[in-house]
């Protein structure tokens, strides 16, 4: 027999009664504003198609590098898991034995982000009343695939039971964005939005950089094999990205690396860059250049810059060479934020009309570089806790570190980042139980006043995200 | 209408009952011990001409780079809040309409430690019972500058209102001093004693470091172009400084590196710096090897050491060339302590009558390298958390740690390190709830009895200054 | 009078009274389960002879770092509390009055760990009932002498009534492991098992690095000035680890780096290493190459591994020319792994047979490297809160910032890590009240149910130690 299931409606509040029936409330006033999720992964043809999902284990294991990460890491096999390598051969498991693979080795997650993440999903969006292991493995699988053929359970019709506000995906700048366009075509209602994310034609080390250079080219008209064409390409499929919704770019760098050079030096570094003749701290100067020029023209264009530094890539290298990118095998590095910014800052830090959106995975950051850069340069925002530490424990960590310094206004609301659609709602939740059981302790520490409290509870929720990112 | 405002008795203390009560015992029992502020700065001056303070402006905000740089990162322009730029243009702010700017973005501080002191100084100084707000901008405005102009609210009335046993201001060695002698020659019994801070004669990087050479030479008749001239100047200067009460030397560098160079090479690079002919290097082996020397000095004349490194100051170009320094743009660095007092310590570290009071602004170093630093050499001991961390957050890590390591008898105290005199009644409180319910959480646990920790509690508020500062 | 000391039974479970009441119920399941001590240093030597051990001084205050640093750090000299300089004159003190001295400071160590080991040592195995401090101090000195004088109290007798049921020790590939021989040859059934750690045969910069090499040689009748027959010398010896129960091996580096040469490099810088005609850069990499030398051993002898970097040794110069090593003056410093692991983790990081205990003294690596890490390479788990971090808030830091990734079953459960026998049982209870307080603080958010909380109580205590350290 398998334990009962039951998302107990007092979870991740604080332990202590007075602050948990202050956090309750606070919870209660809030937790069915509508989710904005400014920033994510998901896949925008979901809601171009509005085609069914297909099973439980193409939905919930396949795609998701935290639960094939933990599975990989106690000695089950990507192949086990019918993740398909890049030699060809595909990955010939049954579905189903995939899925009570991972049921039988639920357990791992316990005390993990995905498994709060996923009970929440289980319970409130499947109904299930036990919880996942070896025996309700075939329940869970028939249950969920009945579900998800059902009209009820399509991408459009999740969008609007999940109360979703704004939906933002994350695009390449040689993506045609045709799903966005047909969204937008289409007599739908629901509002998701692009994403510019430059890297594949910015990051010199990136797969294909050469080809894609050319690709952006055609796409644009503009001659990329000079430093002018190059930057007019970039203006070109901004504007492209903002009439398909977007209102922010996105850069994912190896380090938070910013340079301030003037245009004979970029050029000439440019060259270097597109003849493949540069060296790693070439490209680390590139992108750092590149940086500054997206702030130069977020000036023009009004989009928002979000930074997401620190992430080392494919470290499994022999992984990363059978099954390519994104197994589970990025790990977080230190991260230098305070000589980094520096020559972006020099240049654009005090202007009015900048907003960039910091994020980190090195939590050191937090009260020693970010909170202090944040509650100082007008351009600058704190993005919440981010990826590895979005968690109950990051949420906090991230609140306790960076409010003394930086407050609650100088941070941009929640991102619940992920591409695991389904996992939104839940995501969004375990954010607000966390801020408010923060609220709440500051109230019970005669700290902030429960009006006060309450009225920060929205700001987070909802304010602080519409006008980080200008939506 | 404006909210209430109330300092409730139990601000700041654990939320659960029991914890609660036994921290408001442990407070009851040391609230009203004497402050001792051994690391400050505020301005001599004040107490040797008693005059009035101007306004609620220039008290509250044109001096307070936590206030102005909260409302800058909003957008708030220095110019607004009537900070003078150095290219002469005074600002020609209204001092009210500067406090209205103040008093509508108040709620930017929710949940920082500033809002703490302000609602302290308001209610308990000024007597003011409603919330600052837009509503109440004028009221408070009227209120304090009337107070302020009584003889209740100058400056030596309130050090003896606010029991201050002891208040420590920080002084270039290029100071007269006349301020201090001037106390000393009063009948006013109140101690403000002196702190020889020599970066300006110390650091190449510093502004005026030739001139102030130069000057350091006039004042004490040494020849501050020769190695042993410029040591024995600041033998003289640190004499007379002692004269005039100092207890301690106060070191403020980038980093905590120290040198141990023989006297040959420490005279060349004496020769290369006053040359003007040093790289950064050079400058930051110079900087380090004067914390040498000042080690050997304190082994002569008994003044304590503190080293506060960690600061990237002034890191906003525009404004720094604007507005010149301490415009709220110094940014906490990565600190490395082991590597980098090594030298000194293998010269003097296990030195009986040597003092070193070490700070940080990287607070990963205290559990990792300060705490195990402070809890072996006996020339060491730890200065309570600063700048940024002198939040209950920020107190709350410095205990939990560093004390496993280096118990509580390596600490020294509580700092102030503020020059808004108003409110050091306020941090010193913030002080003795953080450390009384850290306290109480040990009894709670059974790791203190009620005896100890009341024993440890006066200890903490005013011993271990007393001894880590020989007062 | 001294005060009453008595070990409440509730000591370090957390304050909320739910959550107390959960974390008792939790603890009171596990709290005799045996003692697992995977990694330790006791001496083999006390189990074989089975002879009584000394006097109280001789076994609680010259042995113990923890103990003489602390004193140290408050001016108290290594010759004051009879701890011998290598320049041959003994220390003459009496070994009561240095008790004396250490009863009289006892007060030092309030708030730190060793004063939980130490009371619960006293309270629980001596029935002192007073507080150690000036006025008891005889009594404690003769009672202990008294006690350890009987048969209760020798080494064999203690391990039984501590319930161990196994004790790793820690040895030098030089060891003659005639103790362990002696045990296992013996009547009695207490396990006593070594562990193989190589640090003076592999680190360049060991003391007597090229004698070691001869020794190691004829030890095991290889030719240690070839690349190949120093290999073989390590598979030797690691086969008479085996044979003398190892069932793992330690490193303790000053740093994480690892290497991947090939035979050709690692032959010249071994070369290099032997002839003396090494650089520091070159002794690094000599220790990196060997970590994975080691860990292809591992793949053929299935020993796991355990890496301890980070550690700063013998950092007070003059103490250790005087004293020697291990004299309390061991800092940690900054750690990185993900760069410096990448070269064996790419060789060996994904085979099934390999097992990698990492530890760290960078708590800031917790959650940015090592439980990302941890979570991802089926070859990596993670030790427990390690030296200076082995306090409650260390425990409850590694646990709050490792599970959210990694999980409860990428870690290893506990090591004690200690050179004191008789605190054992003290620290196995430490740990498993801060891991049942964490547990039950998982129930009280309802993140875990209380059936699952009480077995995966069961695993941290017992069974992840065994599966680990392949018991």
């Amino acid at each position: 027999m398998s334990d009962p299931l039951q998302m107990h409606p007092d979870r991740l509040l604080p332990a202590e009664p007075a602050t948990r029936n202050l956090a309750r409330q606070l919870y209660q006033a809030i937790k069915d504003l509508p989710i904005i999720s400014p920033h994510g992964h998901t896949d925008a043809q979901w809601f171009a198609s509005n085609d069914s999902f297909t099973d439980a284990t193409a939905l919930f294991i396949t795609p998701d590098h935290y639960v094939f990460r933990m599975l990989y890491s106690q000695g089950i096999t990507l192949e086990q898991l019918g993740i398909g390598s890049q030699e060809g051969a595909a990955a010939a498991a049954d579905p189903r034995e995939i899925w009570r693979l991972f049921s039988e080795n639920y357990t791992l997650f316990q005390g993990t982000p995905s498994r709060l993440w996923l009970d929440h999903v289980f319970a409130e969006v499947f109904g299930m009343q036990v919880r996942l292991d070896g025996n309700s493995s075939d329940t869970y699988f028939d249950t969920i695939n009945a579900k998800l053929s059902s009209d009820e359970f399509r991408p459009r019709a999740l969008f609007e039971r999940f109360n979703i506000e704004l939906l933002a995906t994350t695009e390449s700048p040689l993506d045609a964005l045709e799903h966005h366009a047909s969204i937008i075509d289409s007599d739908w209602q629901g509002r998701v939005i692009t994403t510019y994310r430059p890297d594949p034609v910015v990051d010199p080390d990136y797969d294909g950089f050469k080809d894609n250079l050319i690709e952006f080219g055609q796409l644009t008209g503009e001659d990329t094999s000079s430093w002018r064409g190059y930057l007019n390409a970039h203006r070109t499929r901004r504007e492209y990205f903002k009439r398909h919704g977007a209102t922010a770019t996105d850069h994912g760098h190896p380090t938070a690396g910013t340079e301030n050079l003037d245009a004979q030096q970029a050029e000439k570094l440019f060259q270097r860059v597109i003849a493949g003749d540069h060296s790693p701290s070439d490209a680390e100067q590139f992108r750092g250049q590149m940086l500054t020029e997206m702030a130069a023209m977020s000036l023009d264009d009004d989009l928002v810059m979000q930074l997401h530094p620190g992430s080392y890539r494919n470290h499994n290298q022999s992984l990363y060479e059978r099954f390519g990118r994104d197994k589970g095998a990025d790990i977080p590095r230190q991260t230098e934020y305070v000589q980094a910014l520096k020559p972006l800052l020099d240049k654009y830090g005090n202007e009015p009309g900048l907003s960039i959106i910091l994020f980190t995975l090195d939590e050191t950051a937090y009260s020693r570089e970010l909170a202090p850069l944040a509650g100082h340069y007008p351009s600058l925002l704190l993005g919440p806790a981010w990826w590895f530490h979005d968690s109950p424990e990051g949420m906090r960590r991230f609140r306790q570190q960076t409010t003394e310094t930086a407050g609650f206004y100088n941070t941009a609301g929640f991102n619940d980042d992920t591409r695991a659609f389904l996992s939104i709602p839940a995501r969004h939740d375990v954010a607000r139980r966390i801020d408010c059981g923060y609220l709440a302790e500051l109230v019970t520490e005669h700290r902030l006043t429960e009006t006060e409290a309450a009225e920060i509870a929205v700001d987070l929720t909802n304010n602080l995200a519409r006008k980080a990112y200008r939506l």
